[in-house]
């Protein structure tokens, strides 16, 4: 099984293009605990998560985002924001913390059979303004990505991601 | 079989004590490989992984990080870092996608049952320079973090990861 598992993680890609079929509340509440069991830097968890579904809401994202048009045909948005308060650290961490939530969004996602783009925000301070005033995301938030979600026109969608393997970027007990 | 894999993002913990079972060198190529597939900005694939096996260098690190000591008793560790060159953004996204590379690197562990830490180090600059040293890394590349692996001493070990699940941290189409 842990092949089949695998599997998932190689062949996740990001997917632009959705079907119609609307995400279910419950694989919607999954891909949202993959976020919170991300690790995070002294387990400070310093996030939030707003789920969007409201068409107008993310059509609106979608024209104030030079990238995120594909959310005008999602069924759901996750906007993973970081609260900088909860981190007591005297450098920045939240964002690696944010990146390990999205990575799982998109790896539940991929399991559920479900399309996604990492869109990004972080460190786009006019990104941050445009889905702030959108959404009324309090100012001492910061917006750090948008997930896309939508299930693929076909299955077969998934096959076709890249290789990257690189055996050259790969060292060995030293540079 | 979406449940069963689901499970192992939900159930991926930091386990800092191993046995003494070595992982083989084709499962280090899986978990490198899961490495490879992280999403990247602009698909820039800004990376390099180093692979470390030699027990005296694991010592050395694990003598160098305040909190490494768990290298002492891995099989391996792999450090992630970055080429900043091959990043074209006029901002720093590449802490991201190496970000987004560890994540992966931890899960696909976890599916094989091996256990890991993220050991954070970018951006330290001083954990940063004793890395460098130790494995002969040119300066312009940044050490962004280490992934200690290990077989945990009993497989149980994982069942007992937390449910971080907040429901007071999700929000429905706005804040």
């Amino acid at each position: 099984m842990s092949e089949e598992c695998l599997k998932f993680i190689y062949t996740r890609r990001s997917i632009r293009d959705y079907s119609e079929k609307e995400i279910s509340e419950e694989d919607l509440q999954k891909i949202l605990r993959a976020g919170f069991q991300a690790p995070t830097a002294a387990n400070e968890q310093p996030w939030h998560f707003i789920v969007v579904r409201r068409r107008d809401l993310l059509e609106k994202i979608a024209e104030s985002h030079p990238y995120a048009k594909m959310l005008k045909k999602a069924s759901a948005a996750i906007i993973v924001c970081a609260d900088p308060k909860r981190s007591r650290f005297p450098y920045r961490l939240w964002d690696q913390d944010c990146s390990a939530a999205t990575q799982n969004i998109l790896l539940a996602a991929r399991i559920l059979g479900i399309g996604s783009v990492w869109i990004g925000i972080y460190p786009r301070e006019d990104f941050d303004r445009d889905v702030k005033e959108i959404l009324g995301i309090p100012t001492e938030i910061v917006v750090f990505s948008i997930i896309s979600l939508g299930y693929p026109k076909s299955e077969s969608e998934f096959r076709e991601a890249e290789d990257r393997f690189k055996e050259d970027r790969i060292h060995r007990d030293g540079w």
